[in-house]
């Protein structure tokens, strides 16, 4: 009976919603594969038939907690990039800026993406083609900035600065600290800037 | 009477080498948590009882691969500095071309102190201490040779290098081709090279 009012209640929608924000923080935090279904439901306080109701398996899941990353992620650097309009260099700048603050805080555990392509290294697998068009959507973008703030070399300039990105996230998930060698991390984009955008 | 043959005529440690083989290959292509102690076994041809008559647990062999791999990474670190006895800066240089050229091959599927460190967040889980005493080592390595090729800010040399580094790695575990950013890993060093071992 309770469970049928609770039913009542709550939008479809709202159950989706957090089971997906569940599952997020226990993925994010513990690894995918170290997460259960189980453990997932226990958590959201619902039915496994709840869950197997809205995701049909675990692998659904895996994939709308990404999803929910990517749009997380790109709303940020937008609001970022929308400080900054019209001024491509300097919104990079504020990019790699707001990059460093993010990933030095104590919540971040690194990058949701490159932790799931290394549980799950292959293209086929669940969650690495989201990881794979995200990295690679930030690269165009990355690009898109650089042709824009006049860069001779904006494929170099996009790829150096995403090697800068992954590294600092990489770091942090190992060091575990914002002691780690994400605090560099701004600077050099600075660095790669001046090189790539030297006025002469 | 076919494996106690076997037994009499392999010596303890080639098979304790085997099994870490055979473990270390499995867990870079799958990830550690993807392989059970059943798999292992099996592609390894021994018997569960001697797989746990020379390790107590998985976790002992995720952190034998650890270590198997962080000597093969060192003994190859150094051959490559070696060759460069003398020349700090070309040895620094010289490293990041042997690194971009592995991290591009086709068998490299990134780097296996991240990934252990991926799927196992924790500072106290099987693994992670291994790879951050290996990150940390590597840290004071690109250091030490930064501080003997005359950078002024070595600590800051050594954390962006390592950003590249790591970068790479990171990228190719999701890019998965060597068109990924992992091929401006060693001209990207060499940019930080000239901008902290400037001659003035």
């Amino acid at each position: 009976m309770a469970k049928a009012t609770e039913k009542n209640r709550i939008p479809r929608g709202a159950v989706r919603h957090h089971i997906v924000d569940v599952a997020s923080g226990l993925f994010y935090t513990n690894g995918i594969r170290a997460v259960g279904v189980d453990t997932i439901v226990a958590e959201a306080g619902v039915a496994k038939t709840t869950l197997y109701d809205h995701f049909a398996s675990k692998d659904d899941l895996i994939i709308a907690y990404l999803e929910k990353g990517d749009q997380m992620f790109w709303r940020d650097v937008e609001a970022t990039l929308q400080q900054h309009a019209g001024d491509p260099r300097r919104q990079i700048a504020a990019l790699f800026e707001s990059f460093e603050t993010m990933i030095a805080s104590p919540q971040s555990l690194g990058c949701p993406f490159l932790s799931a392509a290394s549980e799950f290294p292959e293209l086929n697998q669940p969650g690495h083609a989201v990881a794979l068009a995200h990295k690679q959507k930030l690269r165009d973008r990355l690009r898109d900035l650089a042709v824009s703030a006049g860069a001779h070399a904006p494929d170099q300039l996009a790829d150096q600065l995403l090697l800068l990105l992954d590294g600092a996230f990489a770091s942090k998930r190992v060091f575990r600290t914002d002691q780690s060698p994400v605090r560099m991390l701004h600077t050099t984009a600075q660095l790669l800037l001046d090189f790539h955008l030297a006025e002469s």
